[in-house]
């Protein structure tokens, strides 16, 4: 998936290579410049610094993002004077002071699509006052600023010197979802994510707007949906914030990439239009029920109704809407957890499959009254996996053409992903198994009866359908290519980390994203693995230490990983014994 | 336990039993005051509610401590303006406002101790101007204060009335410890976290304050172990500090008990004085050692030395600086996980060793030479179980005088809790396995080679000793009593939850503590079973939720339990289904 791959001499200097620890265990110094993620290539054959000028300037051309994104990281890097967990040891050059980056960007005008070139070179010399960076996009060189705030540290601040770094992305989509339905964000929320995406080099904010629980979208030719069916005035997103947050993305770097789902997940429609949705609130799985014909996953529940022709006379108004207020050309109009209980609870429905029909073909004529208009609208389609794979409610794969349809894989780890490629579908890989931010932190069904029984509830993994905890590690760790032939690993556009929000809100957000998200982004953007192809968590513990520190002080409320006494000793918390 | 148990007669009128819920589910109107933790008895025949006035006051005697209380209550009486998530229907009487409540106490003059009278009678007319508590001590009138509090909601602000309240704890111990070793917080974290406890009727912070990762206490005595062993000048609690947090306490009516733990979990000490740290810094599970043999029970090593006569000449200044700064008679002297190898990792103990002395013997050696003091300073002792349990380094009982000594719980469940009031200990119940609010989240062990094992490191309880993740519900159904005889049970003085600091600091501490905290508190205050016997948890569900949205309004970043939909849509996210 290299893509990028820029073609030229380097030094493969490895920054773990230039650790130095000094025997006693209480005195560690250590000349690593901690980058997260991790760049492609790094030279840096002496652990040089240099002070940075407090009149540091950034030039660069003008470009409608990026010159915000300039004066952002310019504001940054002279006023964060970032203080280490572990101060590096460097060598100071004399007399040479960095009085400005110089950037330059090839090609001005390519649009933040998926597939940009998101490539740069940045060089600080260990004499002579100008860094430079070099990038083929505005994009491109977002990523080169962030990695140069990275490299400033203290008061004076330093700035590593006598370093070339070559960086570009293994994959061009690397994502993180958010679910604003089950519980509601601010904007102020989103931005902060966003932002924090950025510095991780994240480039997709996948925003699961719309679900069963709420619709929150305010969309101009059908208001209803949100007057009616998001939690209140005060909890729904204007066209205004939409723009707001589209705008923010792209000074960011990040694409917003909107999901309205649909045709399951749609119980709060119900309350503008009623007529539309099957099951609508009813309860999610009546007694006597078996678990299979549940009328939705969880509660509640609420499924559009494909026979009738309202549907898509709203369908269309929704489509159109979204499509204008979200400029991305990738379209998520979701498709997962068709339950076939809450269809089969609408009598029209019922008609129709009495006469010999298929919840299947049911789920085809949505998907032929919706993916031609979509598409139509200049967008490539993503949809769950569910759509082709699931065991009920599918369609035939010839109503999903691969060159305008993504599938978005979440079940059954590497075992779906290859499925989807196999079949010729590109895929983005969310597995609940690696990727679930929500996993292994208990459950929202209320009036669970194993709490009867005596002191239960402790077993297992802690009462969550996905758990247990997806760990940094885990994540870290998965390979999402796993299983692939070099061909079917090229239609594997990338990963998105999720939160799915039965039990987040703002209170959470930012310490169930991160550093967990963090840790796919290096996977995602320089893999897991160092030059001799082994694993190198052990190595990016520590990196992960201060990014994660870094982030906190940037007002990311990002979760610790260990005691700051591990971070401060380099190798003392580590496991040898394990096998 | 009911030892404060209220005479009279007292009409049962649980509060669930005044829901009321009308038809339509997208109409749902609920007459529950929400309280939590849930009072004993409840008297509110009609759901009847007052205005309460803007000029509305509080009278109550003199007290250092309630005068603080009554003034802070009142503030946040008059200014909560609490928004529910369902907005109670109520009918409001007419014409009546409430202008004041008046506090009575018997006595005065009743310290804040273990097994202080916290009774309370609350009543409020639906007619008349006055409200009316009546305590038997000042801190029985701040657990009323709170229940005042949590029912006063609007703007304009109403009141439940007509109604009457008794209440008193099942058990006098209700507590939450906090590591502020492993991690360090600040002094407003700890404030506000006691400010939370306070709202819980929680009355007892267990203060882990120094372990092997930092020594963040600055006694005045020996300086040098914070001044060496801390974080840093910023990560110490001064004398002054000290004060302020136990003050604190006392105007919230929650104890704080300090524990200094040893001789294990003492490596931070070496730093001022490495000649009474046996194995400090070592690494702490050499390669080739077995899992038993390692010098600590997790990263980093250290344990005090007790054949060096300077160890006691060092812990007797400690002792007396620490129960010279907090006045709470119990003092917690730790004794958890004394680790054999690192005991023999030590020359001088290895020669002990050799003259066929045991690791017991030296344990006891060391206990007979605290204890005492410990004791002689007018201290009940707290220790963990391991004292007296531990398979390998434990003492002889009739070294700890059951009047004297205090075993705190915290491995196998019900059986260790019952193996320790056999003995004739009293015991506090902190079991790992329902109580440990920091399981499931992942390790933070270092190079686990687990994850070089294909896309290995997503099974099990997520990578965590003792794992699953404890959800609230699972907490709030433990009975922490269970299997004991009723003379047993007595001697079962309460429970506490603890928050392990390894990954856990002041950006996670609320969502980490709250509302799971909430959950024990309430089965320590009222119980877990409703006037049937039956787990009440289906129904404590609702109100846990409106009780941690009004913690969050209050400025405790408490996690969401559920979506918003399930709470305003009571019953609807039910499972009915579950066996």
């Amino acid at each position: 998936m290299d893509k990028n791959q820029i073609h030229g001499t380097a030094i493969f200097t490895l920054l773990s290579m230039a650790v130095m620890i000094f025997s006693s265990a209480t005195l560690v110094q250590c000349a690593v410049i901690n980058l997260w993620p991790k760049p492609r290539i790094v030279s840096w054959p002496l652990p040089l610094a240099t002070l940075l000028s407090p009149k540091f300037k950034i030039t660069s051309p003008n470009h409608r993002y990026l010159s915000t994104a300039v004066y952002r990281y310019l504001h940054l890097i002279l006023t964060e004077h970032h203080h280490p967990l572990v101060i590096p040891t460097v060598n100071l050059t004399n007399g040479s002071v960095v009085q400005s980056l110089i950037v330059t960007i090839h090609d001005l005008s390519a649009p933040l699509v998926h597939g940009v070139n998101e490539s740069y070179h940045l060089k600080i010399p260990s004499t002579g006052v100008e860094a430079s960076l070099t990038a083929e996009t505005a994009w491109g060189a977002m990523r080169g600023l962030e990695t140069f705030s990275q490299l400033v540290w203290g008061n004076p601040s330093h700035v590593a010197s006598g370093m070339e770094v070559w960086d570009w992305p293994i994959f061009e989509h690397r994502g993180v979802m958010l679910d604003t339905s089950r519980n509601f964000y601010n904007v102020e929320d989103i931005l902060r994510m966003i932002g924090a995406m950025s510095g991780n080099k994240l480039n997709v904010f996948h925003w699961h707007i719309t679900d069963s629980h709420s619709f929150p979208l305010l969309l101009p030719s059908e208001p209803g949906l949100a007057d009616k069916g998001s939690y209140g005035p005060d909890m729904q997103y204007s066209p205004k914030d939409v723009t707001r947050i589209v705008q923010f993305g792209l000074e960011h770097g990040v694409r917003v990439l909107p999901e309205i789902d649909m045709p399951g997940h749609t119980g709060s429609w119900a309350k503008a239009y009623p007529e539309i949705v099957a099951c609508a609130n009813m309860f999610w799985w009546p007694a006597g029920y078996k678990w299979e014909d549940r009328l939705a996953s969880e509660p509640g529940a609420g499924q559009l109704n494909p026979l009738n022709p309202k549907t898509y006379q709203v369908l269309k108004n929704v489509i159109r809407d979204v499509t204008m207020m979200f400029p991305e050309p990738f379209y998520h109009a979701g498709g997962d957890e068709v339950a076939p209980g809450c269809w089969k609870a609408d009598p029209e429905i019922q008609e129709f499959l009495s006469k010999d029909g298929s919840l299947s073909e049911i789920l085809e004529m949505f998907l032929n009254s919706t993916f031609p208009y979509i598409v139509s609208m200049n967008r490539t389609v993503v949809y769950w996996e569910d759509v082709l794979l699931d065991q009920t409610v599918r369609v035939n794969r010839s109503l999903l053409p691969p060159e305008s349809t993504i599938l978005q894989t979440w079940n059954d780890g590497p075992n779906n992903t290859k499925a989807i490629v196999s079949s010729g579908y590109r895929a983005i890989v969310s597995s609940a198994d690696y990727y679930y931010l929500d996993c292994g932190h208990g459950s929202f069904i209320g009036n669970n009866s194993k709490y009867d029984q005596g002191n239960a509830g402790n077993t297992g993994t802690g009462d969550s359908w996905c758990g247990p905890f997806k760990t940094w590690q885990t994540i870290y760790n998965y390979d999402i290519t796993y299983g692939l032939t070099e061909e079917e690993a090229k239609l594997v556009l990338g990963g998105e980390v999720a939160l799915w929000s039965e039990q987040a809100d703002p209170t959470v957000l930012d310490s169930r994203i991160w550093p967990r998200a963090s840790a796919m982004a290096e996977a995602m953007w320089s893999g897991n693995r160092d030059e001799k192809g082994m694993k190198r968590y052990a190595e990016a513990t520590d990196r992960l230490n201060e990014w994660r520190g870094r982030m906190v002080s940037r007002g990311i409320r990002a979760e610790p990983i260990q005691p700051l006494w591990c971070a401060r000793n380099p190798g003392m918390c580590d496991t040898v014994n394990s096998s």
